[in-house]
């Protein structure tokens, strides 16, 4: 199955946009667990509340070997038809992408990963080759640096100027061949979520950034669903750490619900 | 010890501008050999030759957790005395990018590491915070699919226009208030190598690309050597797969040895 029908039999069926990011921190997690039995609990309580789950590699190799291990057992964790996207923003030269892409689509699974578009189209080949694999390109991202070199205003080849990161949702349509590429485009510009999405209407999107980052939630799902209704909200902390206590699954676990049925609602 | 003191005295006693590049690829080394051994094996017969190793975090990944537990006992292996830049690009947003400055830096312990600038100022930062590191910033890179965003003409705050990676050396440069600011410029582009070096004469660059990617030595050297002679030449398959028989460890050596005093010939 590909990737794209995969996510919308998970979102039909838990009737939800809602992606929970996998970012384990020790130092928000409840005392006395390791990353797998936090990850677990978790899943355990909102597997019928999400789209997909997203866990960013960062947190996993920021603990080593035993960081590599719990994110393997956590993948084995996941139930079958929820999609599970690597947040890794990879991008190398195409040797090495090819290894990455390896790595993430084979060694481990995972049906979908982000990739950063810097290095240009070799360096995102090799994940799109993955025909059945979903490649979300960043291209709007959340943080407040993001306009560093985004927002800069660049020459088309038609003496046209457009920011950095439209010139990037220009070329994902041009590379997606197969129908598995989307954008990453962060809630917390709203007005730049609005425009991608008129202008790219058949792409996914990943949508991060609502929450601890600021972004709202409904101007993230009225701007960013599409005709297809391919908006993926994700949360991290705001759902993780909802309780640092005992009952931090069944808080997370509310914590999702309530914001699946937002999501909802503005979708409605 | 800060980064550049310790590539200093490494390109000093070694009388080397050769990085060598471990990037260990099952499909290309010796039959019947882990890649903690054929590592080891390389680094015992190079590391009197070159001023840094750079592993690329992409070939230990594909390999999952036994990968990373083969790059924990390859830095094991190389004399303390060897910088050791990981080769991962990274980039998210700030507390993410936090985590994996940890990981690689505390975790694994390297001296400096390539970061994407695609994400902006506070993507970078807290890998800058570590003031003893290196920081590589990716700028031109080696690939041929370079062109496609880092080339775009952009509008400065003057209204000048200038190239996408003009713009974040210019960045980058902004950013090195600890010295510890490098850049990525492949040797494959001489010209813009040449001209980035004579814009930005204080940044250490890291210059990959020569050998199996096709860059000129000569030119690499010539162009890229600041007032410092901080350029570091980087080679991988070149050295590390001059044999896939029982000698691939003095067949490297052999290849590092004429590669280290071929660079150091142009630079006299």
């Amino acid at each position: 199955m590909i990737f794209t029908e995969k996510l919308d039999q998970a979102m039909a069926r838990n009737h939800s946009r809602l992606c929970l990011g996998l970012d384990p921190d020790p130092r928000l997690m409840p005392a006395g667990r390791d990353i797998y039995e936090f990850n677990r609990a978790i899943i355990e309580a909102t597997a019928d509340l999400v789209c997909a789950y997203k866990p960013n590699l960062a947190f996993y190799e920021a603990c080593g070997a035993t960081g590599m291990v719990a994110l393997q057992q956590t993948m084995a964790a996941i139930p079958r038809h929820i999609p599970v996207i690597a947040d890794g923003k990879r991008g190398d030269i195409g040797n090495t992408a090819a290894a990455y892409a390896r790595a993430l689509f084979e060694t481990l699974g995972y049906d979908a990963a982000t990739v950063n578009p810097y290095m240009g189209f070799d360096s995102v080949e090799p994940f799109l080759k993955y025909q059945d694999r979903g490649v979300f390109i960043l291209c709007r991202t959340s943080n407040a640096g993001a306009a560093d070199f985004q927002s800069l205003s660049c020459q088309t080849d038609d003496g046209h100027f457009i920011p950095l990161f439209e010139m990037v949702a220009r070329k994902a349509r041009e590379w997606n061949k197969a129908g598995n590429v989307g954008l990453v485009v962060g809630a917390t510009y709203p007005d730049e979520l609005k425009k991608l999405r008129q202008n790219f209407p058949e792409l996914p999107f990943l949508i991060p950034g609502v929450g601890a980052q600021g972004g709202e939630v409904e101007l993230a799902v009225r701007f960013g669903s599409g005709p297809r209704g391919r908006a993926i909200i994700n949360s991290s902390r705001q759902v993780l750490y909802a309780s640092r206590e005992d009952n931090f699954a069944a808080a997370a676990r509310e914590a999702a619900l309530k914001l699946r049925d937002q999501i909802n609602q503005y979708l409605a």
